[in-house]
C-alpha cells in the first residue's frame, strides 16, 4: 500500500478512490470522533454532567489519567458543593447566548461555531496602552480593559494560556465582576498552577462557579473543547435531550 | 491581599499601582517566559538543534517527561540519521520565506507573525467539494487539494489535530511531494498515532526531514511551539548567533 510507484502525478481520482477505500473504515471525522469518545467513555465514568467535561478533558489530552486533574468550583440548590453546578451555569450561560471571552486568539479559533448564538472575543489586542503604561502583560490587561467594559459580567470567561490573565480575572472577580463561568486552564512552569489556584479561591469566595485543574498541564487545546463541551451540553438542553434544574441563581450569583 | 472591600468600582488608578506591585516579579509575559525555559532547561539538555525543540515541546505540554516522546527523521551529510536534520531543513525554510502550512485555524493562530517573512495558510476550509463526493474528512481533502496546487512543495507543513490530515499528507508524500519539513502532532485515541508513524515511515523513505513524537498525547498547541522555535532557531541564524552547515540538500531533498 505504501509501496505505489512514484510518478509524481497527483491525479485526483487515485486520491478518490484511495480514499473512498480507506472512508471505509474511517468514513469520516464525526465517525473517529464517536469512535474516540467511546474509548474514552471506557475509562472515564459517564454519570454525571462533570464527568463530560471529564471525558472531554480526556479525549482532548489524550490521556486518560486528566480526569482526575480537573476540578469543579461551584454549589447547588442546597448551599452544598456540587460539582455538576458549573456545568449547568455554563450550559445555561450558552442557552442565554452569553458572550464567551477567551484571553488568546488560539482558544477563539478553537470554540465551535455551531450550536450557539454566543458571540466569541478575544482579550488579547486590546489594553495595549495599558500594558505599557504599568508593564504589566498584554494580556492581563486586555482582561481588565474587557471587565472595565462590564464584558466579563454574565460571560463564559475561558482561559487557556495567559497565568497572568486568570491573575487578573480573579481580582476582577474580588472586586465585583460576576462572570456566568470561568474556565481556567493556563500550562506550564510559571505561575500557571498558581493562577488557577487563585481562580478557585476567588470564585469560591465570591460565588462564581469555576472549572480549573490541577498541576502544570493544560492549555488552549483543552480550554477550548471544555468550552466546546458547555456549548454541547446547552445543546442538548436544547433539543430536549437534558434537563437542566430550573432557576441558576442557585448556582453561583452574588455572594 | 484578597481581602479588599468589595466596591463595585473598577478604578483604573487600583489596578494600575496593584499591577505595577505586581510588576516587580511577573514584569511582563516575556519574564514568565524567560523563566519558564530558565525552569525548562533544569531538567531538558541544551546541547543540540533538537534538544531546543525538546525544551520547547516539554514548555508548551508542561510536562518535563514529554521531551522524551519526540521524533527527529532526518539525516546528515554524511547520510546517517541525524536528529538535528529536520530542525536545520526548519529553519532554512523559513529563511527562505517558504510557507507555512496547517491542517487547522486554531494551530496557524498559535504561530507567531514575528520573525519571519512566511505566508501562514491554513489548508481547513479547502476540498469541500471532495469530501462531500469521497465521504473523506474534510482536513484530508483540504490536504489533498493544497497538494494539488503544489502548496505543499517546499512548504513547513505543520498537522496539529487532524490524523486524516496527516494520512493524506503521508500518501501525498509517497505520490512524490517534498515538503521542506513537516511537523506532526494529532492527539487522540483513534488514528493519532497510527498517523504520526506514517509520517515517519513516508518521510523516512523520501527523505523528506520530519518532527513528530510517540504516544496519544500531543495537539495544536504542541504543533504550533515546535513551529514557532523553528522560526526562533531561524532568527538566530539570521542574526549571526548560530550558524548552519553550508548546504541544504544533504538534509533530504528526493530519495
Amino acid at each position: 500500500m505504501t509501496d505505489r510507484p512514484e510518478t509524481g502525478a497527483r491525479a485526483e481520482p487515485d486520491f478518490d478512490e484511495e480514499y473512498a477505500d480507506l472512508g471505509a473504515t474511517t468514513r469520516n471525522a464525526m465517525e473517529i470522533a464517536e469512535t474516540s469518545m467511546d474509548i474514552v467513555r471506557e475509562f472515564v465514568p459517564d454519570e454525571t454532567l462533570a464527568d463530560r467535561l471529564r471525558q472531554k478533558s480526556v479525549h482532548s489530552m489524550g490521556d486518560i489519567e486528566f480526569q482526575h486533574l480537573l476540578r469543579f468550583t461551584g454549589t447547588g440548590p442546597d448551599g452544598d458543593p456540587d460539582e455538576d453546578a458549573p456545568v449547568r451555569a455554563g450550559a445555561r450561560a450558552v442557552l442565554d447566548a452569553a458572550t464567551v471571552v477567551t484571553d488568546i486568539t488560539m482558544v477563539k479559533a478553537g470554540i465551535t461555531g455551531r450550536g450557539h448564538d454566543c458571540e466569541v472575543i478575544k482579550a488579547i489586542g486590546r489594553g495595549t496602552e495599558l500594558a505599557e503604561r504599568t508593564g504589566m502583560t498584554r494580556t492581563a490587561a486586555s482582561m481588565l480593559e474587557l471587565d472595565g467594559e462590564g464584558a466579563l459580567d454574565g460571560s463564559v470567561v475561558t482561559v487557556g494560556n495567559a497565568p497572568t490573565a486568570a491573575l487578573a480575572l480573579a481580582d476582577c472577580i474580588e472586586q465585583g465582576t460576576r462572570p456566568a463561568v470561568v474556565l481556567a486552564h493556563p500550562v506550564g512552569f510559571v505561575k500557571a498552577e498558581e493562577s488557577r489556584a487563585r481562580i478557585r479561591e476567588a470564585c469560591e469566595a465570591r460565588g462564581v462557579p469555576a472549572i480549573t485543574h490541577v498541576g502544570r498541564r493544560g492549555g488552549s487545546g483543552l480550554a477550548a473543547a471544555l468550552t466546546n463541551e458547555l456549548i454541547h451540553v446547552a445543546t442538548d438542553v436544547r433539543t430536549g435531550e437534558l434537563e437542566l434544574p430550573p432557576g441558576s441563581g442557585d448556582d453561583g450569583g452574588a455572594a
